[in-house]
């Protein structure tokens, strides 16, 4: 029984993300998650409660996935912004839920355990590269961290043309960011 | 009545700003925008076409505010950013419909005339700049570019706790991108 219920779980999760990328919060339909899924209605809404919990839930899974997947390393930013690009080539849909749950869930992210935690520990990793002298200590760790995760994920065109040329992009610019030392002179 | 069909256009574009950048393209309801515009329904179909082409056609007028408000300068890339993050912050409508615009238009963005010339001219003065040794040429113009945007957006945190500390990091760390010279040795 067990397992079933969290077979069951995931395929309700997994229903979820396809019909919240493509639909956002507002427009996505719990009926098409179930029918997607093969379950009931009422047992979407007992397991996760509501729309609402059920979007951020899916979201919280797949950003466990990618904190997991794509492991932090305050000692090679640019290997890591190159692996987060890599992580969204492969998972377009979690680009998408991201993106639909910054305008739908606005500051909910931040207040989520997992990235609560997940971040805590980025910063306190950086602030200790910084003081080391590994990482240049010019932007605070919380600037300096939210400027590699824009640059990873700086392209949001759906139908790229080089992904060779973006993602050692993505890397030279984060080593450009954080190879300590003053910007280079003219 | 020239005069007023350009006054009524512009009530209809102000009402539509605010519906879309709340419930995006699917959520937006063309009624509430012709009740917030004072303007009937017929008469928005009649200027605008169709809900798609009233989104896209918001979405264009505030580009073009925003190009004019905030003009490109290879020559002080960090200058340019900065600027680009006032307006974010000023305009925090503009940010929401690019958003909403990225996940239900894909690839729109990029057809749009006014994007494409001003995108056009940009990425000619990048060359030139580095052309000449006044910008970094380590990475090619389109991929700078887009580097350099998406550190001027980088915080999409809605309840920002220092801007001023924000703002100096997004100059900052665009500086040191575009830059002349290597990035500094260890």
């Amino acid at each position: 029984m067990a397992r079933d219920s969290t077979a069951t779980k995931q395929r309700i999760l997994d229903a979820a993300t396809v019909e919240f990328a493509a639909h956002g919060l507002a427009g996505a339909r719990v009926d098409r998650v179930a029918e997607r899924a093969g379950a009931n209605k009422q047992l979407i809404y007992a397991y996760f409660g509501s729309k609402e919990r059920l979007f951020d839930t899916t979201l919280a899974t797949h950003l466990e996935r990618f904190i997991e997947a794509v492991p932090f390393d305050a000692d090679d930013l640019p290997g890591y912004a190159a692996a987060m690009f890599d992580f969204g080539v492969a998972h377009p849909d979690l680009l998408r839920l991201l993106q639909w749950h910054t305008l739908e869930r606005p500051g909910e992210l931040t207040r989520m355990e997992q990235n609560h935690h997940s971040t805590r520990r980025k910063l306190a990793a950086l602030a200790e590269a910084q003081a080391a002298g590994r990482v240049d200590n010019t932007l605070p760790p919380a600037e300096l961290l939210a400027v590699v995760l824009a640059v990873a994920r700086a392209y949001d065109d759906p139908a790229p043309t080089s992904m060779d040329v973006r993602r050692a992009s993505v890397a030279t610019a984060v080593r450009r960011l954080v190879t300590p030392g003053p910007e280079p002179s003219r």
